[in-house]
């Protein structure tokens, strides 16, 4: 299979459309004004499971047969792939085996087992979520979708800024988050078939910029003890998300945490809607470029919203 | 001037349509599931300067002729109505006159001159806010707007049932959130004329239950010493309010503070939007009484997300 055409963006997006929400496209005056450029807010922390994740993940489960559901779906994921993957499966009536690192929060734990997946504990190592991984789709011959290196993913998550195209007109630029790719690849695929006249931007913590060193290298680089708030941005590129990237994205702005503080408390104090770090990077990408983005029309996707209100950094 | 009638809610409601957000109505299959009934939020925590007040203070200045305008408009409110004010006040080019007690929040008081307004410091006391009040209604002869004992601001807060009441169908129970009892006062009126069906009950934290007394003992019942965590809530029911909240509010149900702030928790986790504590006593109602309200339609006003987000109660 080869990185999805216009065709398959088009078919993801009406493959999915019953199933997920057709989230809101929302604008705020005064960050218009405060930033002297209008910024159009796609709203996927209103997308169910919380985040953008359900779209590739129910792009990914519709496409598969009773015959080969009937074994499950696998993953390994601490985030909101995870969430995405078990609501998606438990609304085929299909069983989602999550592999979740020891350390994961409860909240995020309870959260899969709340959509009726079931959850499998490794070490916290890379090494062992894999090998984790690898004795269930053994042994229970379960179907392994992966959050961000899998075509149908990438043409999932293209469609939120699809709609975001339909919905806000003629944009400048498109500004997406990059952990592993998804989104982003998805984002420049969408933009590339649908927006010719759109320049698409990655935005990334300074703590975790694999994507910004890969891009200049040409080649992936991985994350090593990346840090960040944006705790859903610590993943690299895969082979399949790098070589989209590396050819539709014009470049990756990076910010440090505090700029993804600031912006994730202006989004909520003013546009009063609840947003998780990682959806905070590109405003802030925006807040610490004013100059770049001067009388720019700016789709921005704020990709989810699963925080742990206990745990606010401010 | 008597009790807002039908048409003059209808006037508030044209008088008012092109300077206010029409927020939205939204639902949570979650929270539905949840407490089996079917709830229908109307976000006024999306509404200009983040709450409903903006309503009543719109159809209040805009009712004022340009020669009452030049000398400003005046209030006493460490609250939603202080921005309110200030803001309707800037949109017509008046000056607002804004008297705050010396322990109000920075924050709040940064809002209220951050939207063009005067803000004059009092000692934290009722008696001080109105002598400040009315010196500076002598010395700037400036028209005095109060925050709920006011026919005008009484049909403007009006306008948020009418509109939830338009979008939402035939509704069996309408909540409000219930202080100077503005917002409850004029949800009943829009429901007695708009939803005859509906029934209207009043929530109110427990640690300020002044309206559930005035309405037992069919007198007002001044609150003394208020505490809640709803401070939007604090104050005692007008002259104006009460009877009308007597006619026409079939029950104030109370909720202790830990409901409130449960269901606020809710609200964020699950819809993703930002909610002040006040907002939340409605659905803290629900939580609390769910046989009463077991396979209802319920109306629910969301009332402001105004809320520090520095000193949040989880």
């Amino acid at each position: 299979m080869n990185s999805p055409d216009k065709d398959d963006i088009l078919r993801a997006s009406s493959r999915i459309a019953s199933f997920i929400h057709r989230t809101p496209v929302i604008t705020s005056r005064s960050i218009n004004e405060m930033l002297n450029c209008s910024i159009f807010f796609k709203c996927e922390n209103f997308q169910k499971a919380g985040a953008f994740k359900y779209r590739g993940a129910t792009n990914a489960i519709r496409q598969l047969h009773e015959e080969e559901l009937i074994h499950g779906v696998a993953t390994h994921s601490s985030g909101n792939h995870a969430q995405a993957l078990a609501l998606a499966a438990g609304v085929r009536n299909a069983k989602a085996y999550i592999v979740m690192p020891s350390d994961a929060p409860l909240i995020k734990k309870n959260a899969v087992v709340g959509y009726g997946a079931e959850v499998i504990e490794c070490e916290p190592t890379l090494e062992a979520r894999e090998t984790t991984l690898d004795e269930i789709v053994r042994g229970k011959k379960a179907h392994v979708v992966h959050p961000y290196n899998d075509y149908r993913i990438i043409a999932g998550q293209a469609t939120a800024a699809l709609e975001l195209i339909e919905d806000a007109g003629l944009l400048d630029v498109l500004i997406a988050p990059v952990g592993g790719g998804g989104l982003l690849s998805g984002s420049s695929l969408a933009v590339k078939y649908f927006s010719t006249g759109t320049v698409v931007f990655g935005a990334e913590p300074e703590g975790a910029d694999d994507a910004r060193r890969s891009l200049e290298k040409g080649a992936i680089v991985p994350s090593i003890n990346p840090r960040t708030i944006a705790d859903g941005l610590l993943t690299s590129l895969g082979t399949k998300t790098f070589p989209i990237i590396k050819e539709h994205v014009e470049r990756i702005f990076t910010v440090p945490d505090k700029a993804i503080v600031a912006a994730m408390k202006l989004i909520w104090q003013r546009m009063k809607i609840v947003v998780e770090p990682s959806a905070a990077v590109p405003l802030a990408v925006v807040m610490e470029n004013k100059a770049h983005f001067k009388e720019k029309n700016i789709g921005i996707i704020l990709s989810g919203g699963n925080v742990d209100l206990e745990n606010l950094p401010f």
